[in-house]
């Protein structure tokens, strides 16, 4: 499906923080003047799960953004300098495909190059 | 991925809305006869966020549809007119691509003219 | 997007389950040593919504779990082995492409085998 511009592709990202990284995430992305971040949370657990530990589940913050090709590689950067403890439970960040995107506010297709 | 007849594609439809608009679009969905909508509530910035502006973080949903190729223009379209006010903050509808998809209840794939 | 071998594809499996089979889930998926689940409650109905039954909305579990190809038959099976109850409203389970996943932790890239 990734045929033709390489950066011409609408992509989402979808990173899975501590808590407490948030704030400053979400400055970070509105200085990119990144449009549309939504925000959840999440209960999760991380690579060294333990069945037996009560505490195992822990919530953390899920944050979606649409995005295109060309930005994908800083905010993916951005993400992981500010969420970056090294102790497990620092989260994930994914890159899935989209095939479109469409703004309600102008009730039209959102293409890569003006997203 | 997308080969072969381009109606029988399994796609997510992901909208992210404002708070007041659900009820109308659950009606709407439910009155197209849609299987399996799921609602999440998201925090989220639209077009303009301005991060100096304590009020930027305003509360949205997510609305969550898988359906089929065939079914999406008429959906996202139904989206868009309820939701639009042509006010920044209107939010977004992204079309994802799905690779399979089970139905728990028959323990069986669903596949996309079934869906 | 998946040419190449497909043994070595990244995934997520997103699951829409019943609250009640949420425990259940969770204790199969660790003991399967899976790294990375994260847990949301959403709203929704299922297969034979009403719109005139005021209770046709219902909360349930979605779960999310980023995966590599060889796993995810295991996975979806055992999932629909806990969630199943052979009525309306026990969810669906999709299978979505991933074009890319990070590990904060070790700020790098996860590959397939790696997972």
């Amino acid at each position: 499906m990734f045929e033709g511009d390489k950066t011409m592709e609408l992509l989402k990202i979808v990173a899975i923080v501590r808590n407490q990284v948030l704030e400053n995430i979400e400055g970070r992305l509105v200085d990119m003047r990144l449009k549309g971040i939504s925000v959840t949370k999440v209960k999760g657990y991380g690579e060294y799960a333990n069945f037996f530990n009560p505490d195992w589940m822990v919530t953390h913050i899920k944050i979606e953004i649409f995005t295109e090709q060309a930005k994908v590689d800083e905010i993916v950067a951005a993400i992981m300098d500010i969420a970056h403890t090294g102790m497990a439970g620092d989260g994930i960040v994914a890159v899935l495909p989209v095939k479109k995107l469409y703004r309600i506010r102008t009730k039209s297709e959102v293409l890569p190059k003006n997203i």
